[in-house]
C-alpha cells in the first residue's frame, strides 16, 4: 500500500498559477492535485473568463471551487515561508539557485514538513517573468529536451506533484529550525528596505524596477526567521526615519 | 547537463493509445513525448474525428503527423518484445504482475536497452479493458489516491515518460539475454495454441473470449526467446494437425 504521508505536509503546499489563460489547463491542474492528494490551489490574475469556465465546468471539483484568486504574487504567497518558481529556461541569466526537479523534491519536502510552501507556475505562453521570479527563493526545472523545453501547464504541474509524492517516503525532517519568517513579514521588510534605498538615492529612477527586484531577491536569500525579520524591520525603519527627517529641512 | 541517453533506447519505446477520443489529449501526449525525447506514437482505433483534428491542429508536430494508426492491439505491438499496460485500478482482480511506476521504470529501461517495448494507455473514459490487458506482459500504475485514482490521459503519459527519463542515468543493462520473441511470433504461437485448444474441446463455446485471453496471458508469461517460440510453434502445429486429422473420419 502506498502511503501519501501526513495530511499536514500535503496541505502545506500551495499550487500557484500565475496568469493562467486556458480553463482546460486550470481544470487539469485541479485534477492532478486531487489525484495526488493536494488541495490548495491559488490563481494570480487569471484570465477572467478562463477561471469562470473552469470553476463552472461540469464535474468541477470541490478543490476547483475552493480555489482562491489574488491580484498579485505577494498576496498569494503571504502565508508561505518559501516560494519556489518553476522555469523551463536554463540558459537565461538567472539570479536564483536552480535545481532539477529530482533534486528539488527532497528540499521541498523538507520545507513542507515545517511550513507552508508556494510552488509557482507561469502562464502557458510566457512562463514566469523576471519580476515574478524575484518573489521566489529558488527555482526548479523539469528536465526537458533542449529542442523542446516548454511543457504543457497541466502536465508540468502533474509531474511536479508526482515527484513530490514519489519522494515522500524516506523523507526526513531537516532538523528543527527557528520558524522562518512568513512572506508577509518578508514583504514588509522588503518594502521598508526599498523605501530606504529610494530615500537614500541608491535606487535611481532609471532602474527602479530592476533595483527593486534585486532587493527582493537579496532579502529572500537571507532566509530570515520571524524574530530576525522583525528585528531588522525595526532597524531599517529607524534608519529610514532618520534619513527622511534629515533630508527635509 | 542532463543526459537523455542513447537515441536507440528512446526510439525503442512505442507509446500506444488505445481508442483515444479527445484530440487535445492526443496532442498533449505528442507534446510530452517531444519534451522528453520520445518519437514513436501509435494509436489503436482512435475516434476518427479526434485523430484528424489532432493531426491537423495548428502547430501539430512532425511527431504527431508521423503517428501510426492500427485497428487492433496485436497489429500495433507486432514489432515489440514486451507490452506493458497502464492501469489506475488496484483492487480489481488482476491476472498480471502489477508494479508501481517507480519500480516499473528500471524494468522498462532494461527492456528498452534490448528491444522495442510498447506502453499501452487506455481510453479516457474506460482505461484498458480486460481484453486489452490480455495482450500485456505486465502492468504499471501511477500511485494516485484511492479517492481519485483516474488520471487525465495527457498527464498520465507525461508522468510515465518523465519517470523513464528521470531514471535513465545509472540504469544498467540487464545482462545479455537471448533476444526475446517478437509479438508477431508470439501472436502466431497464441493463435496456433488457441486453435489447438478449440480443436481439442478445451475451449468451450460459452467461455471463448475469457479462455482466449487466458491463453494469451499464459504465453506472454513464458517470456520465450525467438528460437524457442519457433520451436514451440512447430510442435503445436504438429499436435494440432494430428488432432484435427483424427477427429475427422
Amino acid at each position: 500500500m502506498f502511503a501519501l504521508g501526513s495530511a499536514r505536509e500535503l496541505e502545506n503546499l500551495r499550487v500557484v498559477l500565475v496568469e493562467p489563460r486556458n480553463p482546460l489547463n486550470i481544470g487539469a491542474v485541479a485534477r492532478a492535485m486531487s489525484n495526488f492528494g493536494f488541495s490548495r490551489l491559488r490563481l494570480v490574475s487569471p484570465y477572467e473568463l478562463a477561471f469562470r469556465e473552469a470553476r463552472s465546468a461540469v464535474g468541477a471539483s470541490a478543490l476547483m471551487r475552493a480555489a482562491e484568486v489574488f491580484r498579485s504574487i505577494p498576496e498569494a504567497v503571504k502565508d508561505c515561508a518559501v516560494v519556489v518558481g518553476t522555469t523551463a529556461v536554463r540558459h537565461r541569466q538567472l539570479h536564483h539557485p536552480l535545481h532539477q526537479l529530482k533534486a528539488a523534491s527532497p528540499m521541498l519536502l523538507g520545507e513542507l514538513a515545517q511550513a507552508p510552501v508556494a510552488l509557482l507556475f507561469g502562464s502557458e505562453k510566457f512562463g514566469l517573468s523576471t519580476e515574478d521570479l524575484s518573489y521566489c527563493h529558488w527555482l526548479l526545472r523539469i528536465p526537458t529536451r533542449d529542442e523542446h523545453i516548454s511543457m504543457n501547464l497541466g502536465q508540468a504541474v502533474a509531474i511536479c506533484l508526482y515527484e513530490l509524492i514519489r519522494g515522500r517516503k524516506g523523507t526526513k525532517r531537516l532538523g528543527v529550525e527557528k520558524s522562518s519568517a512568513t512572506m508577509e513579514e518578508i514583504d514588509r521588510l522588503t518594502e521598508v528596505f526599498t523605501g530606504l534605498l529610494h530615500a537614500s538615492g541608491y535606487i535611481k529612477q532609471r532602474t527602479v524596477a530592476s533595483s527593486e527586484e534585486k532587493v527582493r531577491r537579496l532579502i529572500r536569500r537571507m532566509k530570515l526567521n520571524g524574530r530576525d525579520a522583525e528585528l531588522m524591520l525595526g532597524m531599517l525603519r529607524k534608519v529610514e526615519w532618520k534619513l527622511r527627517s534629515r533630508s527635509e529641512p
